[in-house]
């Protein structure tokens, strides 16, 4: 099969075997797989990560010992767990110790034809949504992770520092709480986005964070993708605030602790999240989805994607292998 | 007055006016006043602090416009705040922007013969409390705050890092809980106060952190008072589990931010708490105090009293302004 291969930084399109399905697991051709920027820190070498990278995607079930299954266009959890630890027994297999995450560790991901995984990790798409829309839902799902962490009541301010794809997409759902929102972004386009929704946007050029107003929100979300965003939330943040952290980078800046004990403030890892409620809001019409695409571009084309992916001011660029 | 004056990072006995009494305020004779981590931190530069140190005490209402405080016995909350901003009109003063704190921000300390303070801050002693006791108050109120920013399960698997002097206080409050406690720290006669009472506790020197359990802990209390400490706790937390920071120092320690959003972790900063349950827990004897009392120096040898306080595996000194 045509696959991407991510090895010592470079991304390359390759002749692979299929996978071999394994027990309990189900074979997908992959139909839309989405270009996520934990995929473009994978390539700078977050994870030291070597594989077909993706984690995003929507499929059909070629093979699967479920028949209900197969035929059925589906989605799937990234995380593939052990089912008996004791994460697993609570429900939280994506922090089962010896998981595999797709395209991310241990587990070839989604930039391919066909890939492998657990048919408990799959949910099927309604008809109602299109393939562009069910491949978001993926990113949609770490939005609602938020709302599983925070409780976030509607007469709260709320600010989100990054205007990235997944910045775009916790706006919009962090957006249906009804609070009091504000969004910094670097991108007048990207912002322009959540404006014509009627939402406060603020476009920040780096260095100008100091205009920002102080000690202004309950709840800030760090999904810049830059280092530098730690303390832009901060800032951002009244005391007793809550700080949802996003981004992941290979990065350890230098953190001001005492700072957060004399604030008293609580920040908050907030990684993967669940399928159902994104698929509802999806269907719903609650999220929109399909303004966030920026190009479809061909699997054997992957190089050509990945550049374009990591150009600055890009939205979701999608793989299609079909093409 | 008598009273230790900390600038430059020295500190030294002075002769001093007597503080003048706002209005709203009363003047309080010191009985006892504690030494404590955050004054040697003070005194090492953090929060560019210069004037009369000290935030523990036991004292005497000399003067006040409520005539029944006037002779009583009180302890006080150190921060004194405007009383009419967002915080305080939410009962979190010790928040407020346009605060003083005691002995720490634009506010004389405790260090001295006398010292001012908001009537409103002041809480009596109970008769049945010794001054030993009592100067206690404080410190353990803030042990107390972490009950009150986070929900600890009696089945919750817990970890102290630090066995200084907030450590051990902190780990007598949590056993209350009813938790499965394990006490990290450095020095094995601290640590012995606690197998005293049953507690299970481990010395770990510098670097041999490595051999702790790793992933054990649901809740993580950082109080070694040094930037390694984080580290150190982070390694003992479970993914999903709860930092709790009550650490201040000045570094800014590099933190792989990554780590907790895949981890999930949350992370708390905790300082000052209320003094009301500290003061019901030393009154119904659920806390003993008393033990951690290493030596009760004379005011006026204020220089040799914070000599001794920053020795190396030193418990509580106090100061006495009456000897």
């Amino acid at each position: 099969m045509r696959a991407l291969y991510l090895s010592g930084g470079q991304v390359e399109v390759r002749d692979l075997p299929v996978p071999a399905r394994p027990p309990g697991e189900a074979l997908i051709r992959v139909r839309l797989a989405g270009i996520c920027d934990t995929d473009l820190h994978l390539k700078a070498g977050y994870m030291d990560f070597e594989g077909i990278p993706g984690h995003e995607f929507v499929g059909e079930v070629v093979e699967s010992e479920q028949p209900e299954l197969v035929g059925r266009r589906v989605v799937g959890e990234i995380n593939a767990a052990c089912g008996t630890c004791d994460f697993c027994r609570r429900g939280l297999g994506r922090h089962c110790a010896s998981r595999t995450v797709l395209g991310i560790l241990g587990r070839a991901g989604t930039h391919a034809e066909y890939l492998v995984l657990p048919n408990e990790n799959l949910h099927l798409v309604p008809d109602t949504l299109s393939d562009e829309e069910a491949v978001f839902t993926e990113p949609l799902a770490a939005a609602c992770e938020i709302l599983e962490q925070v409780h976030i009541e509607p007469t709260a301010r709320v600010a989100v520092v990054g205007d990235g794809k997944l910045g775009l997409l916790i706006a919009r759902v962090l957006a249906l709480t009804g609070c009091d929102l504000y969004v910094i972004g670097r991108h007048a386009r990207k912002l322009g986005l959540l404006a014509r929704q009627g939402m406060a946007t603020e476009q920040v050029a780096p260095g100008e964070e100091s205009r920002l107003p102080s000690r202004w929100a309950d709840v800030v979300v760090e999904c810049s993708g830059s280092p530098s965003g730690f303390e832009t939330a901060r800032r951002l943040l009244k005391p007793r605030g809550t700080l949802v952290l996003k981004s992941t980078y290979r990065e350890s800046p230098p953190v001001y602790l005492a700072g957060l004990v004399v604030d008293e403030i609580t920040v908050v890892g907030s990684r993967c999240g669940p399928f159902e409620p994104a698929l509802r809001l999806l269907e719903h019409r609650l999220v929109r989805v399909t303004d966030l695409v920026e190009d479809v571009i061909a699997l054997r084309e992957g190089k050509r994607a990945y550049e374009r992916a990591a150009q600055r001011g890009v939205l979701k660029v999608l793989l299609d292998p079909g093409r």
